[in-house]
């Protein structure tokens, strides 16, 4: 894995609100993001970066990622992965 | 909810291929669907169907979600939600 898990930890605070503390959503628009595969999140956020990904909410996320590197998006995503799933 | 968790199981076969039997996804391209919020589903299967979803391998999903009425995105979104998340 490319992403610092600890590092992520550290630049999460923003997704907390809606992806919750533990990964796990309070939200049912929002997905649970606590042991999702670090692959598909670093292409999910790269997706909504580069504005492929719209519908639902994904305005929400192009905002948020734009300000992010990919080494922001390496280690947010090597960090909600290492969450146990489930919020447990 | 809306959906039908037993009709989504019935339906759900062709999504196992990727996503696995109990929604955990061998391939950690694809995502984890057990447990996901059934509404953020449905609204990610709505977003392929409409080809507003793009990126990563949203190709694959677009074709998939093509074939389906409101009512099978509904119960898939109702069986995959009801799934233990990390696959327990």
């Amino acid at each position: 894995s490319a992403g610092d898990a600890a590092a992520g930890k550290a630049k999460a605070a923003v997704c907390a609100a809606c992806h919750g503390q533990n990964g796990i959503a309070l939200i049912p628009m929002y997905p649970n993001l606590a042991g999702q595969h670090e692959m598909y999140l670093v292409s999910s956020l790269k997706a909504y970066r580069s504005k492929e990904r719209n519908g639902g909410m994904a305005a929400i996320m192009q905002g948020q990622a734009m300000a992010l590197s990919d080494e922001d998006i390496a280690d947010l995503s090597a960090y909600f992965s290492s969450l146990p799933a489930g919020g447990k």
